[in-house]
């Protein structure tokens, strides 16, 4: 066994950051598949307050929360660095893996929850914050620059997944010709080697967010 | 003028952060008071994005938001460290940070703006949050253990503000007897040094909550 364990789902897209950061650092692993809908007793032993996963268990200590994961891989590996050296570019790599996670995330989350004119609206709100995205990518490959870094992990889940929200909710956010640089990003970054082979099967992910959505309309009408 | 400088309100919470971090690292700085209902352009020049204080502007660049901002203090000046060197210790000082700020600010805020029975419900649950604390504190004096660190900082408005939200809306949260190591802990950090001369007046605390609350339950009766 190795001393470094991953609980997650085969869905989760905030477990994929933690896939994805231990790979591009080479850390070996073991993982273990979770059903959130029957927890193991040692996801609750080791994530009581969040009962979540991500969590990483790393010479039997635990850590949870993706983005405190994330900064404990890059503290505890200090090879092949997710965050620049200089703080302000760090600051500003936070700063982008932030507002993906409270604002671009939100945003793209009520639009696939809704339909008709709410939807409408959401979609303007969810293009309006992509816009500062599409804006932070100009003249560069990647948020983190010429490689793969933090804020590209944390978005990441736009390269593949926003898409699936798209298909299942029958809306377009991110056109080629509205958003041409995110368009790009989300190509390059979901063929990079590492990210391209841990994407989960796209099938098996609409399906499971075609089930979310049609649960949450309902609920919606119920109210 | 000094190379630093930070964007606040004499209310906000998270502006508040930051002036302790640079007042407990010792770090000079000019104060901009914004008054958010006239907001300055450089305000919006510096934190285009969400428009909002905290911002700290450092030889010119400028970060936004207080974790971000914490991070990049802790990094730019190491001295008086606000994080342990331990990478585990780290990922827990940011665990509760997080937790502090998604779950006990957000329920202790719905407890804030509700009355009767909603209100009931919503202190079961900032309750529920605020055990984690209190189990969190046992054996030490601080978040940080012997002396404050960046989840005191991060879970600092508790030691005030919290109070004026119970006086305001007429609840207790925080008793010392279901709560005794947070109690404690609420007193010795708001009477620390560098703490203690930094709370706004509480009176205008008080008269600014008590029209949030009032406006926020008339928002309610309209919906």
């Amino acid at each position: 066994m190795a001393e470094v364990k991953l609980f997650r789902t085969w869905s989760s897209p905030f477990a994929l950051r933690i896939v994805w950061a231990l790979k591009l650092k080479d850390v070996p692993y073991d993982t273990i598949f979770e059903d959130l809908a029957n927890k193991s007793s040692l996801l609750l032993q080791f994530n009581p307050v969040h009962k979540k996963v991500p969590v990483l268990v790393h010479n039997g200590k635990s850590v949870a929360e993706s983005f405190v994961i994330l900064e404990y891989i890059e503290e505890t590996w200090k090879h092949n660095p997710l965050l620049p050296e200089d703080p302000y570019d760090r600051a500003t790599a936070r700063f982008w893996a932030k507002f993906g996670e409270e604002k671009v995330l939100l945003s793209i989350w009520e639009a696939f929850n809704s339909e008709g004119k709410e939807q409408e609206e959401c979609i303007v709100k969810a293009k309006e914050n992509l816009k500062y995205l599409e804006e932070e990518l100009k003249g560069k490959k990647f948020f983190g620059g010429e490689r793969i870094g933090f804020a590209d992990i944390a978005l990441g889940w736009l390269a593949d997944y926003e898409g699936v929200f798209e298909e299942v909710a029958s809306m377009k956010l991110i056109a080629e010709d509205e958003f041409p640089l995110l368009s790009e990003w989300k190509r390059t970054f979901a063929d990079a080697p590492i990210i391209k082979e841990n994407w989960p099967p796209r099938d098996k992910l609409v399906i499971k967010f075609q089930a979310i959505r049609e649960a949450s309309l309902l609920k919606k009408l119920g109210n």
